[in-house]
């Protein structure tokens, strides 16, 4: 066909890009031009910036780039927390997001320290929780300190079963707890008597069955491959998720229906709450996506991001090349759709781990194949498919394993570089519930959120540190 | 934002659907003018075309397309075909498509028949069967007759379990036998041992689990809203059913799992065929998209197609207001994309009541939803988007229960009407599987087909005669 168009038109505004298609479409050339001043117009940040792109810079990000890629993620075992997740001490909570004292920590993620407190028989009451966790008599430490990842506050305890997901490229393993559902749970901080009892049958029950079962498929079952099913079956496998459990369901089924030593009613159960449950899948996702970044983390010089998470109050990276160190700055209120009665006014800022998918390029990352997203975080169909090629502006590569039908099977965006989001002002992508403010509620909604721009900074101005003796730095207009 | 575009610039050429799009994103507002000479250009088919056009006909295909929209339907149980189907003798084979004799069945069809007499006990082997049924001694009747459907070869005999799905909206019922998988299957004409041999395990184990499982559900399972789902997760319907498939296995394992009176190692088959088989769903929906259809057939005046089906050497449709007259033409030999090894030449021409699919507003249809399928089916996912756009040239309305999110939640293009086809001269677009010519074979790929034209040409003549005495009729060329 011969393009309709001349081909001579320059596209110089961000929002054009669904045009630029259509012309590509109609066989003309488009040169996209999307320019903004590196570092925002901060001399000195732009001389750091430039400072960064560098060989090897380059060469550590496409073997951390490689390692991420090359993950091959497979779900083996449900095991209690205390007996697989290393340094989990009786006395030890973890949390989602960066590590955080008991004073600074929001609503949900207090009021799930008391549950887990409560639950572990190792406080009376919610009085006696506060009480100890005030005292410092509770060890409190990120799950990312110890391959763990969790969803909203993401509290882990001793006795609580853990998916173990391993990743067979490198042999590491990651760990994250069972999803309870929606409503009041635990993880957006409620602790009432039946979301103990709730957690008490998941310890009893439900962990002890699923592990049974994935004990019995010797090859585990294949999450990076139930991923890429799921990606093409409109889940982003962070806010989404309704094929990815789906698929989970039939394959543990066989082996769960299978399980003598459980009463039929439980066996039953064990199906319905797992039916019944849309997130179903979104832990095991999140395990997968821990291992991937995990084995990508530690390349020296490296400047992809290996971890974005938030614990209510900071909103923390982690980058290959910059060991343990957290880069933080203040969470953000997500925009997007309340369910009826609740309001933005009630929300807690941003909380949970699950921004591990998008670290992955899963999220809002993978938008682009969930159009029917929309429903629940706002927008429209057009505007999720914006989201996935914004992405890729800031990412080093495309997921070899995740690919997008409606992007004619292109790979999702996959990689952060710190220097890609300094460089272009563009922010990360993020999917999310809404968890209320207040302990004991729940989640309020779903929607958007960015992580804060300070972290991504600090972040450069570290690895602008580890590139460059100070003598030879650029000397900026704060200098 | 403002239109980058001349807002003037007309549409006139096929194909440019994409880009009349685009330009409305942008703002503009554009004139779609796709004109073809009514009737393909021969004066009396015009002439009987435009008698056509009349109130009564409007109104009856308002009547029609508003039930096969209000339709409801509910899995409520699996039973034997002998005990639930009307009229479904020990010497009847149901078979797809409108009915034919033995004598000019195709490959598959003749296999099939032959091994569904082997396994009902009727013949001793496919010499004995092929005499029997040469002989005459066999009832021969199609499927659509006897509120049943089945995909390809769709034979279906007195001791096969079959869905039993009802329209509670109407009050009708519709059956479909379940589907065997892939590989060697009687559906596509092969009758080995082991395919017997699996229709007796079927007949014996699956059949039961699954109608005792069902009648634990006592609301049964919503199939409608179970499509819907399904459509919005990548699924068309009838040539992928990933998502419908894993909702549906979701749906029953929870009761599956709890039948004690099956063995641990029999209830974990079962759901291991079901995992096993991504079609699995397909039976099931297409049993729904016959329930929905017969409750709209029968409306006087109504140009509404409410039957499409092949038996591997026909393709013949029926309208809903021109009773229970079948109107064919030669099947066509799909084009699509082959296993390793097939080609063309080994194809035999569309069979199967599965096209009942897109007559419901599913399959080709449906496939903007469904861009995965084009590595099944061939071609790109601008195109499968392409071909549900042109299918709401055809058809008199939307789903209002299958959306699609990435045509911004707009239902599927729902209710063709032999007029519109005639008008247009565009064909419905069906997504198929590609059987084997010869019995006993099995798929050999799957693609694309359209029915042949003279069914629509016999229809419109047939609509016409029922609204306009000979006497005031538009005499044409060949008049």
């Amino acid at each position: 066909m011969k393009p309709l168009l001349n081909a001579d038109l320059q596209v110089v505004s961000v929002g054009v890009e669904l045009f630029a298609e259509a012309l590509e479409r109609q066989g003309a050339t488009v040169e996209r031009v999307e320019w903004r001043p590196p570092g925002e117009g901060n001399a000195e940040l732009a001389g750091l910036l430039a400072q960064t792109w560098r060989e090897e810079v380059e060469r550590a990000n496409q073997e951390a780039l490689g390692r991420l890629l090359a993950a091959q993620q497979i779900l083996v075992d449900v095991r209690p927390a205390g007996e697989v997740i290393p340094g989990l001490t009786r006395d030890t909570l973890l949390h989602a997001g960066p590590p955080i004292a008991w004073e600074r920590m929001s609503g949900p993620l207090r009021g799930a320290v008391i549950g887990a407190l409560i639950y572990e028989g190792l406080a009376r009451d919610a009085e006696s929780a506060e009480r100890m966790a005030a005292r410092g008599e509770i060890r409190f430490d990120s799950c990312h300190h110890h391959q763990a990842v969790g969803p909203m506050a993401g509290v882990t305890s001793h006795s609580m079963p853990v998916y173990v997901v391993e990743n067979r490229a490198f042999g590491n393993r990651a760990y994250s707890n069972l999803n309870e559902g929606l409503g009041k749970v635990l993880r957006y901080g409620a602790y009432s008597e039946d979301v103990l009892e709730r957690l008490r049958w998941m310890q009893r029950v439900l962990g002890p069955a699923l592990g049974e079962a994935l004990r019995r498929i010797p090859e585990g079952i294949d999450v990076r491959a139930l991923i890429a099913q799921a990606v093409q079956m409109g889940d982003e496998c962070h806010n989404r998720n309704r094929a990815a459990s789906a698929l989970l369901i039939k394959a543990l089924a066989p082996q769960v229906a299978a399980l003598d030593a459980l009463e039929s009613a439980e066996r039953s159960r064990v199906l319905a709450v797992a039916r019944d449950n849309e997130h179903f899948f979104l832990n095991v996702g999140m395990a997968a996506c821990k291992a991937a970044l995990d084995a990508a983390h530690g390349v020296p010089f490296s400047s992809m991001v290996t971890t974005m998470a938030r614990n209510g109050t900071d909103f923390g990276i982690r980058v290959s090349g910059l060991g343990d160190q957290w880069f933080t700055g203040p969470a953000q209120v997500p925009v997007g759709l309340y369910f009826s009665g609740a309001s933005a006014e009630d929300a807690n800022p941003d909380i949970g781990d699950s921004a591990i998918t998008e670290t992955a390029g899963l999220g809002g990352f993978a938008m682009a194949g969930a159009p029917a997203i929309v429903q629940f975080v706002g927008g429209t169909p057009q505007e999720a498919l914006g989201y996935t090629r914004k992405m890729y502006e800031i990412t080093l590569g495309e997921s070899s394993a995740y690919t997008l039908p409606i992007l004619n099977f292109r790979g999702t965006p996959t990689g952060i570089d710190v220097r890609l989001v300094m460089q272009t002002g563009i922010l990360p992508q993020i999917n999310t519930g809404i968890a209320s403010r207040r302990a004991g509620v729940g989640q309020l909604g779903a929607g958007l959120v960015n992580p804060p721009r300070e972290c991504f900074e600090r972040a450069l101005r570290a690895l602008a540190a580890t590139l460059v003796p100070p003598s030879e730095r650029v000397s900026g207009g704060r200098g």
